[in-house]
């Protein structure tokens, strides 16, 4: 087992322990069970912390839907804004910008606040950090932001996976604290290609099999082939919390854990579906080496800025 | 435009006329309105025909959900017979049986009658041809048979496509009196690559642009590149009709005119979605030479026997 440098929670002081977590090192496919809580804080942090009917869910599902989260006007800015990075064709050469596989059409666009001042107030919004540092107990950082965009009639699916196996093999987490955000820019239904939760999965860790190649990231960004987990371990999650499909319209957030395995299916609809995500960090669990042993990822992709942020008050 | 030898309805004489459907003739794609009624006949044919609210409902929607249509007992023997034929190697290198892209796992199996006898009762029951007769209004017969497989996990998505505009184009039906029974025979749920229909669509033909290429048909059984409609046309129907799941249970049937127009995802859950469709064509809507110009479709997948079949009773 590679070893990484851990911060625990709780503790500024760092120290040397095994992977709680391994995955990708050569060894067959199998569940480790979750070290941490869920949610690390019931303490509410400003007006839009969370109530005690909310945190039990996301407690025991690992996500959380907020219909309406967000104005229509707030909703329609974001709306705007999106529309306007779409229509520049200057960006699609960025390395934040990714188009799908064999178009020039754009797929997604990460490190919004360095594209959008909107986006960057967004990330830093009591609306979204009121919860967050709720849930994970203290100060946060952004660790991913970004929108997918899954388009109509050939929209690609997202195959099964938990966020936190990637943020830890490839970008060291050491700990499941973190989660991520996603603020509905379209209708999320059941035809164009919705969120895929499977409820109570966040407390299982899938260890995956195989090893991470170099550069990875450059094409699980177009087609993920590692860091899916086994289809026998996916059937017996699924067995046991069934699937639930996020569907909602624009201005909902969802919060999801960030070990929930999630996945989702082809858009054949004739409607794009549109998603902000941003990904937090608590600032008691900052990155160390990547446990895979090989080279960090660029910045946009994992931020290791791990400066706690203070929350703007947003209306 | 090509010639065909068109038998009118209700007409035992044959006479030229021109196309009425002309599509992959390197015209670009466009909406031609039906010429035909959707339900030929209300009157009763059998103890399984369809009442009123049901008639009503098919010719408005061009589909009709019949819940738990087949007993228990009827739905497992036909359940059993699929997985004797699963497990039944030697039958894999028949030209009727489909093995996914790249595998050798069975995708799809024709021509049912000839594979088991007990689909060959059930192409012919009093429970799936009474209603099939009263809605073509006379004899039918059986113009393909099969049960398509989408694996868990892996199983792909299919395309929108009318049944109707490639049995035009490839197989020669003058006209659109023609049908298809699904029968489920596992869960068809929202997350297994369900079937999705546009309501109200059976009555417009899309014309499709591109031309057919020769041998087509080996090609479009794994993946599906012509006679798929025009993205934009496609778009005004799902505005006008929105989408639908076809959701439902093992022993369901759901019957859907010929051309309405349907897709489906892919799967990415966990359960394979497994059902039988029989296609019909009225005897009086005898199929001509293939309007695209090229060589019949083997008889597996376009029988030209068009003796009415003859109800048997089942119960």
């Amino acid at each position: 087992m590679r070893q990484g440098r851990v911060a625990y929670a709780g503790s500024a002081e760092a120290l040397e322990v095994t992977d709680a977590y391994p995955s990708r090192q050569g060894q067959p496919s199998r569940i480790i069970g979750r070290g941490e809580p869920v949610v690390f804080s019931e303490t509410p942090v400003g007006k839009y912390s969370l109530a005690g009917e909310h945190l039990r869910f996301y407690r025991e599902n690992g996500y959380l839907l907020l219909k309406g989260w967000f104005t229509e006007e707030a909703t329609a800015l974001m709306q705007e804004e999106f529309a306007r990075l779409l229509a520049n064709r200057e960006i699609r050469d960025l390395e934040n910008v990714i188009c799908e596989p064999g178009s020039r059409e754009i797929r997604s666009l990460f490190d919004l606040p360095v594209l959008s001042a909107l986006y960057g107030r967004l990330c830093r919004s009591r609306r979204v950090l009121d919860a967050v540092m709720q849930i994970l107990g203290g100060p946060v950082y952004l660790h991913q932001s970004r929108i997918n965009i899954k388009p109509a009639f050939w929209g690609k699916s997202f195959p099964w996976h938990s966020d936190f196996e990637t943020w830890h093999v490839e970008d060291g987490f050491p700990r499941m604290r973190c989660l991520s955000c996603s603020i509905f820019l379209t209708e999320n239904n059941h035809w164009n290609g919705p969120l895929f939760v499977i409820p109570g999965s966040h407390r299982h860790y899938v260890s995956c099999s195989g090893l991470t190649p170099d550069d990875h990231y450059r094409e699980s960004l177009k087609n993920q082939y590692y860091g899916s987990p086994d289809v026998k371990i996916l059937g017996k999650l699924m067995d046991q919390g069934a699937i639930e499909t996020c569907t909602g319209g624009p201005g909902d957030m969802l919060i999801f854990d960030g070990n929930m395995m999630h996945g989702s299916p082809d858009n054949i609809s004739h409607l794009p579906r549109t998603n902000i995500f941003l990904a937090y960090n608590s600032c008691e669990n900052p990155p160390v080496e990547p446990y895979c042993g090989l080279k960090r990822r660029p910045a946009f992709l994992a931020s290791r800025e791990c400066t706690p942020l203070v929350p703007l008050d947003d209306d």
